[in-house]
Parts: structure tokens; sequence; C-alpha cells
């Protein structure tokens, strides 16, 4: 929380083999500066990469107020006394600031203070579309490399995210929770898509068991449509996961996370899932269904963002090249294809 | 619908001078090869682009079974009855077979086989974000570039959908409709920044007056936190248009298409919308908005398909590239980068 400025840094690389070695102030400082974007953290990544591809990765999503936090803090709790090394990404959208992120690390932090077992990070960056940025993908491997055996990845599901989250989890939760009125519950196509285990969180709560019940009713509606075309927008998760894996049946876990209620029965049914991914070869086609996700993003941001720097180096500012695209002065195809030709042969 | 095969298309380019000339063969034949992505408009696109930017372009968006279909029929009416003519963009996600598109679009076509002044046209092909793809924006060039007065572009409000709509549309009518219970109508953030007019479809059914006065609460709210930190997800609004625009409040109009009530009103009120788009000097500024976001699109699009090719020719397939990523074997960043500083000194 008190990293010196960008200038005082270590020269980069260095950062990366203190990772490597579990520091956990290297790797919080490689972090932030990831999610800033002050750094070009590449040469670390770099050394980092090889190290990385050992953690199991468990997503956490649903609305606000669902209770998410508190479920990955027992979450955490009870990994921690299974003996297993914790890292958790909140991806927190609530405040573009990132005012409300720190305070929810100091808060966290707290709880967790004194165990170094347990490595928390909360990231701002949010992504062009909304979603979760690549920024997330590349803290992930950071908090991989420096050995963390468990990495919880938490945001809020608001569109884009519960599909981007379910490209980087290898099990993804659902948090729901009764009473939060009909039109939050939102049950949306998105959601059963990228669901692995749900958790009905303040279950003891009246109408946990409506939200139960609704989600058993849409999960057979599923079942029964099978083999049928993908819902409306199914073909966002082109090269994603599907929600489970062959042969999987997303179960529905009622928790009171505050209390501890269900929480031991939902780790249960995270390890059933991973274990399931693993013997049914699921796991192996998601991590290079993955790969190539990710390899593609890097590789569209890195070209536009070096395409855009010598078109405006040849060209002017975009918002001049734009105004005269808008007057019909420029060809936005010629100035694409000429960029492209001449970058690309 | 019986276009000849890709072989006995006429030479690229002689397309679109038919297009300019008003020849509605012609430009179903480019939008559909625009659709297919079996051909390469690009050539066609840059005859056509100084003709464009000229269109009104209406977008409606809204959950399945809004009935946005009928109200599109019933706009399409009135404007040909106030001497436009009118084109129309169904972007039809229901089915990734097209089969659904194109048997919507025989029922429409009957409706308006015999007016000249209207073109009906579905697209089938989606993103890779599951939102309007590209090809939209494409086939409204060549509707523009053809003369059409007023175009509609019409689909499901799907997550991404709802705000690409609104980067291409002057103006963004989300059709709500009662009575389809109350997880469907969703009062997601999402809507409240896309809708610049709302439609309450079906207004004759029970409980239309509790979603306005729904409405009306969301939009009291909204006017309470202005000028707070965007809502969840807002960012994904990064450069699209505010819903509105400065200084309008978004009205919400009763209808029952079916009957034809209450359409002269959203006609006012759309036409009302474009005239403050006008006055503001907001549509200046959407057309840069607009203008830069399909430029970069455009740009990140063609630099990912020429990098790909050449990493492709270079290095190998795509999939076997991503098995030795998976594998640690090979490292993203260093072909990333290494396309990039070969590809743009």
């Amino acid at each position: 929380m008190t990293a010196p400025p960008v200038a005082l840094l270590p020269p980069s690389g260095s950062l990366a083999s203190r990772v490597l070695k579990g520091e956990v102030r290297a790797a919080s400082r490689l972090m932030r500066h990831i999610d800033d974007g002050t750094f070009d953290a590449t040469s670390d990544l770099r050394v980092l990469f090889p190290h990385t591809g050992r953690a199991r990765v468990i997503g956490i999503t649903g609305p606000p107020g669902a209770g998410k936090s508190t479920l990955t803090d027992r979450l955490i709790a009870h990994y921690r006394a299974a003996g297993k090394t914790v890292g958790v990404l909140a991806v927190d959208p609530s405040s573009p600031f990132t005012g409300g992120a720190i305070l929810g690390d100091r808060i966290r932090m707290q709880a967790h203070a004194m165990d170094p077992g347990v490595f928390i990070r909360s990231l701002a960056t949010r992504g062009n579309l909304g979603g979760l940025s690549r920024a997330t993908a590349d803290c992930l491997r950071v908090m991989d490399a420096m050995g963390r055996e468990v990495i919880i990845v938490e945001t809020v599901g608001v569109g884009q995210d519960e599909i981007d989250i379910a490209q980087l989890a290898h099990t993804t939760v659902v948090v729901l929770v009764p009473g939060m009125g009909d039109d939050i519950q939102a049950i949306k196509a998105g959601i059963l898509e990228v669901a692995d285990v749900f958790a009905v969180n303040k279950a003891d709560l009246d109408g946990a068991d409506r939200v139960v019940r609704e989600l058993r009713s849409m999960l057979e509606l599923r079942r029964a449509v099978q083999g049928s075309p993908p819902p409306p927008g199914g073909e966002a998760l082109r090269g994603a996961p599907a929600s489970g894996g062959a042969g999987w049946e997303p179960p529905i876990v009622k928790v009171v996370a505050a209390r501890d209620d269900g929480v031991d029965v939902l780790r249960a049914q995270l390890d059933r899932h991973f274990q399931h991914l693993t013997d049914s070869g699921e796991l192996r086609s998601r991590d290079l269904a993955r790969a190539t996700t990710q390899f593609v993003a890097l590789l569209r941001e890195r070209l536009l963002r070096a395409g855009l720097a010598r078109l405006e180096r040849e060209r002017g500012h975009l918002a001049g090249i734009a105004e005269r695209i808008a007057a019909r002065e420029a060809d936005p195809y010629a100035l694409a294809d000429g960029l492209v030709l001449q970058g690309v042969p």
C-alpha cells in the first residue's frame, strides 16, 4: 500500500526473480504496475511465464450484494485449513478510482494480515469492453508463478465479466441470494453458460428455496434443449469452456457464508468439479482454449497499440483522423489497409 | 434470396456502383456477402464510403418477445407515410443458422413486398463477442449509400448488443413489455445507458403501468446519482454516446404496436430526439465517437487478421502454437512482440 513511485522501481526483470522466490512485496508491486499500466511488465511476465500453469483457479461471480467477498473469505479459511496457499484477485468495478478496491483490501487484510499463506490483491483496471481486463490474466500469472496453490478470482457478475471469468477459471461459482428483488436475480442465459457450481448464499433468508427451485428448472430446461442451437448470445462463448464440461451437472449448494454454514459442502463440490475436469480430460482442453484466447487477445492488443502509434506518427492524432473520417474526407478502409500492408508484409 | 454462388459474382467494385444507382439487388448481394464473409467487400465499401453519413439511424432493442418486429413494421409504415425511404437491418441471433432470419425476412417481405421504398435485410453474423458485428456497421453503410433516409437497426437486447446498437444509432429505442415475468424485465444498468426513448409495448396488458412506474423510478434514481462514478459495467460505454445526450430525459411511450396505438407518439418522440441531437451539437460528437470506434475496430480486425496469417505462415498453425504455449514450451509475449516488432517498425 506504500509502494514507492514508479521512478524508484528496480529495473524491469528484477521484480520477476523476486516473485519467483515468493516475495510478496515484489509480486504486489508488479501486479500494481500491471494494473496501473504505468510500467511495461512484459520482461517480468516473460520470466514468470514458464513457472505458471500450476495453480488451481476458482472464479466467483454474482450480482452486487450476493456476499461474494464473505464467501471468498470463508473459502480462504477452508483452503488454508487444508494446508493450501491461497491467492485472491478481487476485480472491483464499483470504484473506477480504486478507492473502493483499496478500502476492500484493507478490511480483508485485517482478517488475514498475519497469515503469509494468503495474498489478496484488488484490481481496478477494466478492459475496454468493461470486462475483466487482460491485466487480470497477467496478475493471475504473477500469483501462479509465486506458487499460490489456489487462486480465487472474484468479480461482480455484470455481462461480459461472467464470460471472462469462465475463461480464466477452472471452476466458476455463481453466487445468488434470495430477497434481492426479482429484477436483480435476473435469470439470464449468461449465468447458466458459465456456472460450474451454484452457491445460494444467505440461505437462512426467506426465498432461498425459491432461488434453488428456479435454478433447478433452468437446469432442467437446459437439459431438455441440449443439442439445440446455442441461446441468444451463445456465440459469445465461442472458445470459452462450456459450463461444467461434458457430463457435469452444476450442483446447487445452499450456504450462509457469514456463519460458515455449508461452505464445507461448497468446497467439496469445487474439489469434485476439479476432479471431474481432470478425469474427463476437460482440464487439458480448457487449458488449450485459454491459451488460444489469451494469446489472440495479447496479439490483438499489441498489434493495435503498435498500429495506432505508427498511424499517429505518420498521419497525425487519432482525433483528427476521426474528424476527417466523419467528414468523409478520409477513407477508413484505405487507412487501415495501408497500415496493414505496410506493417505486415 | 436466390443470389448466384460467389464464383458467378461480378468482379469486386462493380456492385458498389450499382448500389449507388439504388439497385436493390446489388445492395442485397453485397450485404449478403458482407454477412457471409465469403467475399472481401473492401473495394466496394471504399467506393460507397464517401456517400455515407446521410441516413438517420434508429436502433430498436429489447428482450425477446417484446414485439420489436411488429413495432418496426409500424414505424416503417409511419415513415413511408411521411415520404421517407426506409431500410431495415434485423440482426437476428435467434438462429445461428440463419433459418430464423430468412423466415423472418420472408414474412416481412410480404407486408412490404410491393413497396420499393422499403428495403429489409436480416443479418445472421455475430461478432466474436456475441455483439453486433462489424458486418452490421458495413451493411448499414450500404443502405446509407444507396440513399435510404431512415434506417432501423433491430436487435434483441442481450448484453453487449445494447451497447453496440447505441454506437450505431442516432436514437436508440428500448422496447419493454408487461407480463413477461419479473426476471425477463431485468432492469439492468445497461438499458438505462443506451435508451434515448423507452417504448412500453402491449400497453393494453395488465402490468404496463407497473413497467412505466419502474422505468420512472430508475430514471429518477439516475438523476439523483448523476455526477457520481459510472455504475458497474459503465466503462463499457467508454467512447459510446451517453444515453440521450446532455439535457435529454428519455421519454416513456406506451404503445400497442399490433393495433398501431401510440406509434405516432413514439415517432414524434424519435423525431424530437433527433432534433435535440442536431440542436445541441450532440449529433456531431456522436458522429465523431462513432467514426473513432468503428475505425479502431476496423484497424484491430485487419491488423489481427494479417498478424495471425503471418504468424501461421512463419510459426505453424495457431492450434499448435496454443499447445506449445499451454505446455509452457512457447512464450506468448515473445511471439506477440516478435510479430509486432517485425511488422510495425
